[in-house]
């Protein structure tokens, strides 16, 4: 039997990300997201959703450019920090005591020590109502040469990802292979 | 040192979420989506993108309507094969053996025996390439009354969710609290 629980937003679960921009004065600022999410293989993109009143906000509107950078577990503190509090208040970069490398590719800066980046432009802009979703061109992704496999591809294992679920959550052993069980039905 | 991987989508990591829609004809049909999220806080939105080809895409936009039905691990053979055969050549539910109910919010079904369901009407939609996103307003999140805690919150252990990261992974253990541990720096 199914209870509902109303209209409202569960993280079932949901990324935890790391939007990367440069203010006005061209400082670089990271800020923590979970509303996103890929959203087309041709283009590649990827949409984040952004309230209005964050400082990241206005970063991407000026800039139209931004990165996404993925964190691995060891650095969850961090990543939550980044979540709860504002540039316009604190040098979260200086505090974190990471350092952030410039795009070649974008005008948007991304995490140096985290495992992945994505580097993307604007391409759309939806107001949403409190969030404002931004969808961005996947133009390239770069990961730590150490995590990937001898195939060339990223290794998850080693990747030691977490995901939103109310708490950070480890993104665990593997369930089953995907586009390959379900032809056992 | 990174490397570059190129314009592409990885999923670092993405959600495995079931979209629920009738037919011309009436016929539940479900869908498995992994470019997919949560977009808005309010009102609360999730956007999930369909390749125009996918049998699903039609339906949501002739009933400007659809759920997302969130699966356990117990459900990923059922959930990959939904993501690998058209509703066009098979007649999926009945070759899950899974039932589904009609939401009485929506014009749209949703799988009965999966832990969670959100109940979604179209609000925007947006073609970004080989895929259109479909915006949709949540309406009501649904739960098993089973998977709630003493809190009367989902329990995340319980709901034993999973997520597609190349493989199916598990959503595990707990690394941190959210919008906590932050807070030490």
């Amino acid at each position: 039997m199914k209870k509902s629980l109303g209209p409202r937003t569960i993280p079932f679960p949901a990324p935890v990300w790391v939007v990367g921009s440069y203010d006005a004065a061209g400082r670089p600022n990271m800020m923590t997201a979970s509303w996103v999410g890929i959203c087309c293989s041709r283009p590649p993109c990827i949409a984040v959703s952004l309230r209005q009143g964050r400082y990241s906000h206005a970063n991407l509107v000026a800039r139209g450019a931004f990165t996404v950078s993925v964190p691995s577990r060891e650095h969850v503190k961090v990543v939550d920090y980044w979540g709860i509090v504002s540039g316009r208040d604190e040098d979260k970069l200086a505090r974190s005591g990471l350092t952030t490398a410039r795009s070649a590719l974008v005008d948007a800066p991304y995490v140096a020590a985290f495992p992945a980046v994505m580097e993307c432009r604007v391409l759309h802009t939806l107001e949403l109502g409190s969030h404002t979703q931004f969808v961005g061109e996947i133009l390239d992704v770069k990961v730590d040469e150490a995590l990937l496999g001898s195939d060339g591809q990223p290794d998850f294992d080693r990747l030691a990802l977490f995901v939103y679920a109310d708490e950070y959550r480890a993104v665990g052993g593997i369930v089953a292979q995907a586009f390959s069980i379900g032809k056992e039905i």
